[in-house]
């Protein structure tokens, strides 16, 4: 495995041998040297990365985290940007500009030649989650009416420009994307033949405006690997490839663990914790409000409590399996969302199973808990109010764990929002209002 | 954008239109009939599936959930199955030959021909989880020497079997793996070129025990396509394509998520709930031991509580903030754990950072508390100790959210496995235990 010694990099960073290192990372693959600046302490950052000749820069910049690229992008001149992005494949250029500030992008814009500024004017537009703002512009398109030959120069032309050729787009005259050559279909094919005749014309495209999730769910169903990206006229744009799908993944993955537990998308590992403070607080302090509200339904029956304390101790067991069902619902069903496994035809049957195996794991805990109090001598009352406890909350959780996202979803809100403060609050109120109401009518 | 019409699909099954369907269905992406399957009731999976010709039926069959799968498996016979593999790519046909019964798939690979049975036999005893466990053995290996021409007419008698052909393995006498050639770089050549002349020798492969989690980590790191697969003497045995990558992220996903909150992998969606309830029940016990821990920490307090009832009206705030503080920090941790953030370099930074977090969040929440309290004209002492409460708990959630995954993944055990219940059962104890304890103290 390719791998760079990081004690031998951060050695020559001390003893400032500049020359020798700028010259052995230039043998390295850019991905590892992304990933060498991920690993090195923020102060060495800038000098390492200012080693970098332009081309490697723009393949490591894309790979390193967020907080660190912003860091080196906020200290990087205008001059070196433009060369830098000259070197870049058009999806990261834009990605890097969106990142600038708005002066440093009109800078870097203006110093660009006409076409590439118009290019990513137009590619700026898009909105960063949809196909438009993941494709490149860089594709090879022909007309079907081209020889083998013609289009096998046409490649030799685009070859350097375009990375991963392994399909050529057929448009017609009005730009529109009508075949989809597949690069090996044109090795075999004999010298004469054309365009029309070698391309597949069962085309599955994106249109610009589509969400990144419903991008990401194609390259899921279809098992692709570029994906050609057109307009409301099926006029060819770019393509998606699929090294940026796996990024989004990945962006997606993060996203809906994140929501679950209220955590902003950008409160990474290493975002800088003053950062990370400020991005939790407010959730927090929602959480506060939940957790007064919870204490205030406990508040109602504070006599009883005053009258027997040993409800308050057991407390802690009504409140726990309430919430962890209820988080494990919504585990599941909002995985099933992400994936695409829930639609129109099956969320119903989805929604009755979470709320049955609810009640059912409501009856088998509430029994044990039932058992568990009569063997070690507890009023058998108390025992009795603590199993139907168990089976209101899990209940409720089944209920509103797979009910709330599929709401959700239906308003076209983020399922993952449901997360688990505001089920375990459900559960909590529901399963303490059992508890100490059902102690407050029975044993008082 | 292709799709089947659900509601003709089941007026052609309820009026038993079979001819029609079969006719129907063939014109379909196997990817909309698994969907199709996948939404379908699930009585009418196996008339359905028996209506696909076996290629139709192999292209299916792995996109279909894992639940309907077995069962479809389950009922087709072994000839058809052997039809069906005989279609299949080998890693897809490997999947299934190991989810059918021992006795069905000796039958099976007994109808299959010698090289077939050889080959099939030696992938099955590799891990499902490893590399070895995703590669396909469709790949076409060139020697160095070979002459452009010749390895297009290598092509040419593989080009059915070997799908996405966008690069071809050079090899040497051994069968090691010396090179990858592009097909596009192979299309521009000149007809006299030489493999070795045209073949980049700068390589990345995947050793065949390699864990799935780290091929992933490739692909992701080194933004690729396909990947060779060599044993331990870098013998070429096989390419993991992008697709399979994909699925593994979601499996991976999947997985990290319901760690978290003790579910099993295979508690889907579409588990029957019976199923759900046995896969969810020991957690669910596990969960009720946590609780009565935490119980009985509250319980040495009863009679402090029995003096002051409000003690145990307020517990509910000091429990819900620790257990999402402790569940956010163990989210950011286990995300940059499963991205392959944290490393050797870096770990302790990140641990130091969410201690900081926790800690400086709980300061500000405790004397937001504090304040709050002494608003509502609560008695001061009171006030303070739930501030104080605050500031450990969400300490101890910064500190044990952060240290346990760290710590399991340094054992290699899955650092999911810390889960929130483990984490809140801790913030619970060390909170429960510094409010009570403190008003003990204080007040009492």
């Amino acid at each position: 495995m390719i791998k760079i010694d990081y004690d031998q990099v951060v050695h020559l960073l001390e003893e400032r041998q500049f020359t020798e290192l700028a010259a052995f990372l230039k043998e390295q693959h850019p991905a590892d040297v992304a990933e060498l600046i991920n690993e090195l302490p923020q102060e060495f950052h800038l000098e390492l990365f200012t080693l970098l000749d332009p081309e490697m820069a723009s393949n490591v910049l894309s790979e390193i985290h967020d907080e660190f690229r912003q860091e080196i992008l906020d200290h990087t001149n205008s001059e070196r940007l433009v060369n830098i992005i000259d070197e870049m494949e058009t999806d990261e250029a834009v990605d890097m500009l969106s990142e600038l500030t708005d002066d440093v992008t009109q800078d870097v814009l203006s110093a660009l030649d006409d076409e590439d500024r118009t290019n990513y004017t137009q590619l700026l537009s898009y909105p960063e989650e949809s196909a438009g703002g993941l494709m490149q512009t860089e594709i090879i398109a022909v007309y079907q009416k081209l020889t083998r030959n013609e289009v096998i120069e046409d490649i030799r032309q685009n070859y350097e420009e375009v990375e991963n050729i392994h399909r050529v787009y057929v448009i017609d005259d009005h730009h529109r994307l009508v075949g989809i050559l597949d690069i090996g279909h044109l090795l075999l094919a004999p010298d004469s033949a054309i365009v029309a005749e070698m391309m597949d014309t069962s085309l599955i495209s994106a249109q610009v405006d589509m969400d990144q999730e419903k991008v990401v769910n194609l390259f899921r169903k279809y098992d692709m690997y570029v994906l050609p990206v057109v307009d409301e006229h099926n006029r060819l744009l770019g393509r998606i490839t699929v090294d940026d799908i796996i990024d989004v993944m990945d962006e997606e993955a993060t996203e809906d663990a994140y929501r679950l537990v209220g955590l902003n998308e950008e409160d990474r590992v290493f975002t800088r914790p003053i950062n990370s403070v400020k991005k939790r607080l407010p959730w927090l302090t929602l959480n506060l409000l939940t957790a007064i509200l919870i204490s205030s339904v406990v508040g109602i029956f504070e006599e009883t409590i005053a009258r027997l304390s040993i409800l308050a101790v057991l407390m802690p067991i009504v409140a726990g399996l309430g919430g962890n069902s209820g988080t494990q619902t919504l585990t599941v069903i909002t995985r099933g969302i992400a994936l695409g496994e829930l639609t129109l035809h099956n969320t119903w049957k989805a929604v009755t199973k979470e709320i049955t195996v609810g009640f059912i794991n409501g009856v088998i805990i509430g029994t044990l808990v039932f058992l568990l109090a009569f063997l070690l001598k507890f009023d058998p009352r108390l025992g009795f109010i603590l199993g139907v406890a168990m089976v209101c909350n899990m209940f409720i959780a089944g209920l509103v764990g797979s009910l709330i996202p599929v709401i959700l979803k239906s308003l076209k809100i983020d399922p993952a929002l449901a997360s688990s403060v505001i089920i375990t609050m459900l559960t909590d109120i529901g399963g303490y209002a059992c508890f100490l109401g059902l102690a407050t009518l029975l044993i008082m």
